[in-house]
């Protein structure tokens, strides 16, 4: 890297070095079933339509409420939380990318698994920080190894994927809270596909103050578009973070449809229940086609088709008119991950296998 | 600042040591005229709330286009230049924060003006960079100094507001030109209140490869609880910054309800020129009252009362009901910055003086 004394370019070394986050196809060229970004296949609740049709639109004239406090009351109370436990995003990547702000400088360090969510070294790049990112064990169903903890003793923040993406398995709580008491650093435990789990880590946070939440309304939610994340975490850490998030970084309208979506947790608790339902169903029928499938408590499936040739899957399903998603390397080049659809959805994929 | 390998908390120094930007006040006690964030006093124009009324929510469900094609074509085609020329921001504020992490590294620097839009040098602290401040010269009417390039040849990126605010003046095009050609690092001129001056910087684009231009939705199209911003660069220069950004900063309904708002250049044509005539009226009743006034190219007016006691102004308005923002300091203490309003608000508010 050219020292920043000789740099010829307008850009700080670290960017130009660096290559952007690759999202998932959004393709326009045809109407695919899409299967490929862990969309959830089912409408917002009918509060977030009712919202919309009577919105007025003169509310947009003025800026939003900087600190979300009214948004902030009803997510903690979800959580049996307080308001200053929470930190509101645009989306669950901002919260990302306001943690690895917070706690890692240039010339630090922050530490994940791999394989694991593809945006946090690319965020540790553009900080200019190194991501330090420790193996999970393929053979064993992509388990956490015994020494991580020590592995990463320099890095400043770990970010731990709880179910974990792409895999889709959980990491046994007790090495969540090994990780949080032995770690000096920030944990921040993302649990964007949380509700689709057994089990989260919400009731750890009081027992431990280095420990961060990340959740999105992107998943269960089924508001993608929408753009609403958030953190759980101590007030002092909130408090600090608040520091680095734009003050208004998440819009007026942006709030109102998110409590909408929030107060109505029934539906959020049916859409959930189908979307296991479906998730089972898909898992059994993998593997009866031969598939090794990594156990999921996302909505998503990983699975590695008889051969492993991934790639040739993914592409005869696209020229299907199936979207799943393919992570070409060492640790994930053998397996497809899918999206949990709807039922119609699924079938469709697997008469296509 | 103690070294990173010493640091007891979780969060680096820079965080730490850092104040967070204060946004003005968005009271809840009560009813105010609220002429204190430069919020448009007219709704959005009738091509949003059509918008809103038929949009779908089911379309919430799936991600945003990540590069915002379509949006970034319409704002375009707005300014005759090329959708490469565009970069799409969650607010102008998300743009800037991305051309500091894009240009300005730890133990590097960036410039402002001073007085000028606080924001940029807390940009800088969350950043870990330093921050310039070229002061303006009150005497001169907030007038550029005229040796300032010379004395910002280390920083990396040049933040120019024109119009400035809070001063409400436009440094002259020349100044600009002179700065984008003697300066080696990016120029970014924050062009937030464009729309009121009777100039802008966009046709100086294609001549200065190091030249960035900032605009948003929040003032000109009365969209501030919206967020949308966006930059103006070189082709190069947008591929840098698209690495930087989170590629899901802007939701899907911001995306359309901006593109409803560019669509209708009428409306915003009426309410612009509304405006700049209350503007007029307000600036010639500060002066009969005996207030400095600084001449204004946006949708403010920055003023000193008779005597200098700005502190006291705002504090007697505010309990009278009428809100404006006064800035403490050596530079800005004697003058108030007054939001334009509606006639019926200015009228109002020069009772009360």
């Amino acid at each position: 890297m050219p020292s920043p004394e000789n740099r010829k370019s307008l850009f700080r070394p670290a960017i130009d070095a660096m290559s952007a986050y690759v999202p998932g196809e959004q393709p326009k060229d045809r109407r695919y079933i899409k299967l490929n970004t862990n969309e959830n296949p089912y409408p917002p609740c009918p509060a977030v339509v009712g919202l919309l049709r009577n919105f007025d639109p003169e509310a947009l004239r003025l800026y939003p409420d900087p600190e979300g406090c009214e948004l902030r009351g009803r997510i903690a109370a979800l959580h049996g939380l307080r308001p200053e436990n929470v930190l509101l995003g645009n989306g669950s990547d901002d919260i990302l990318n306001i943690a690895v702000r917070c706690f890692a400088g240039e010339d630090e360090s922050i530490a994940c698994f791999k394989p694991s969510y593809s945006l946090y070294p690319v965020l540790a790049r553009i900080q200019g920080c190194s991501c330090t990112q420790i193996r999970l064990d393929e053979a064993s169903g992509f388990s956490v190894p015994e020494d991580f903890i020590a592995r990463v003793s320099d890095a400043r923040l770990f970010i731990a994927c709880r179910p974990n993406a792409p895999t889709g398995n959980s990491m046994p709580r007790r090495e969540v809270e090994r990780l949080c008491g032995g770690f000096k650093g920030a944990v921040l435990v993302d649990e964007a596909y949380a509700d689709f789990s057994e089990d989260n880590c919400v009731d750890l946070l009081p027992k431990y103050p280095n420990m961060i939440i990340a959740r999105t309304l992107s998943k269960s939610y089924s508001l993608a578009g929408l753009r609403l994340g958030y953190a759980l975490a101590s007030p002092e850490i909130i408090d600090g973070m608040m520091k680095v998030k734009d003050s208004y970084n998440v819009g007026v309208l942006v709030q109102k449809i998110a409590m909408a979506a929030i107060s109505d947790q029934e539906y959020l608790r049916g859409t959930i229940s189908r979307i296991k339902n479906t998730r089972a169903h898909l898992s059994t029928s993998l593997l009866a086609k031969g598939f090794k499938v990594c156990p999921s408590e996302s909505n998503f499936v990983f699975a590695s088709p008889p051969g492993g040739d991934a790639e040739g899957l993914y592409l005869s399903l696209k020229s299907k008119g199936v979207l799943v998603r393919y992570f070409a390397g060492e640790d994930t080049g053998r397996y497809v991950r899918i999206s949990v659809g709807t039922d119609d959805d699924i079938h469709r994929l697997l008469e296509l296998i």
